[in-house]
């Protein structure tokens, strides 16, 4: 019995995005692997789910000798059709998610459809892991990122990953990686700025930008790390709950 | 100074939905409302950003004598607006989100608008609830459940809610509550079936359908308390570290 993973590999750039091309090269001897991923851009979409119009799946021929698929919705329906269609019943062994083009350190994680897919992973006991790395580019060279990517998913697949189930891994954008960090996610927010145009017809409309403001001066965080030039592992949870206030509001039972 | 409460309502089954109308309703005597909700159904959204499209914002004379827009985009869209735009630098000290017509309970929460919207004012540091309705219906009665939400509504603004910033609360489908319980999230998950299906040009697509199954015993969960009749209101919060974990796994720094 030394059967090979199933991992498979998404993200939410789109099959196109150069990051998943980075993932695919990184896995492809780790296992057998399996793609499924969005056609298009899915940045921003977080847990997002599509409901009011069915899905569409194709093969791909992306990746040479892979079993590959892009799919019409978002990264998680993805990792939902991957489970319950795709792999027609074998178990999936690992779940890897990116490379992201753009950070999903801190507060991103909950905007992310590169850690929502993976946490989609998580939340049937399946050990997943989103990567991030912190340059926006589709340029941006990301060989020099394959030794630790390749480390890590080793490192899960001989390992474990403890309790957790989802890893959220950022990559410091810088040629000098110091090396690797456990970390807290940093407390920190974006104050939204809405960039208000008009359009040629006299509508009024807004793009999104925003600053984006750290609060959080700890040194165990990811952000900390970051800026350090550390990769950053944060284990994460879907557990939302925040356990230390249910005694302080326990005035709403009376 | 005994000025009002500037009170931000949204949801994510949109503005012509019933449940935000009963919302509407129950808060109208309790503070200045202002009301920015998805021009169409955002289901499922979670905390889905709109990045690629610009927004479009119109005024929505929905409601009676009470200041209304409607919005393109997601719930999150809607609640980043109106901190940015719309309050035009108000500060605003609730946001109040639902009613949901159908149940965000357990893990639920992470695919809700709903939530995702009152989670995007907690971030903010602004008191959030998110509310549901554990009835599908657009056409159920919501009228006995309007001294509850109203009853909720006053306690925050005139207790707080303690250290959390994020209530979800979900109320039972039942004509006979009985009373209220602070909850832990309940760990249970979907299984997803998908319902495949094939288009008259040949085309195979999919739909999304599911059994939910809970693998929580605990008496002291959100689905606990709504099979017992109860509503359930679980204090929430957007730290997605597994903290117990990051001991673990500190492998990786090897």
């Amino acid at each position: 019995m030394n059967k090979k993973p199933l991992i498979l590999v998404t993200n939410d750039d789109g099959i196109f995005a150069p990051g998943i091309r980075c993932l695919v090269e990184v896995v492809q001897e780790l296992g057998d692997i399996v793609v499924v991923a969005p056609e298009l851009p899915q940045s921003g979409q977080s847990n997002a789910l599509t409901l009011t119009v069915p899905l569409f799946l194709k093969e791909s021929n992306q990746f040479e000798g892979i079993e590959s698929y892009k799919c019409s919705g978002t990264p998680v329906d993805c990792v939902k059709l991957a489970k319950d269609h795709v792999t027609k019943g074998r178990k999936i062994d690992l779940v890897v998610s990116g490379v992201n083009h753009g950070s999903n350190a801190s507060i991103n994680i909950v905007y992310s459809g590169t850690v929502s897919a993976a946490m989609e992973g998580s939340l049937d006991g399946i050990p997943s892991i989103g990567f991030s790395y912190l340059d926006f580019s589709h340029e941006a060279d990301m060989e020099h990122l394959k030794p630790y990517l390749k480390k890590i998913i080793q490192q899960v697949l001989e390992k474990g990953m403890g309790s957790t189930r989802l890893l959220n891994v950022n990559l410091p954008k810088t040629d000098h990686i110091k090396g690797i960090k456990v970390c807290r996610q940093a407390k920190a927010r974006w104050i939204e700025k809405y960039d208000v145009r008009e359009s040629p017809f006299g509508k009024t409309y807004f793009w999104l930008t925003g600053e984006f403001v750290n609060e959080d001066k700890g040194e165990d965080t990811d952000l900390w790390a970051l800026q350090n030039d550390y990769i950053s592992i944060v284990p994460s949870q879907h557990d939302l709950t925040h356990h230390t206030a249910m005694d302080e509001i326990q005035f709403f039972e009376d």
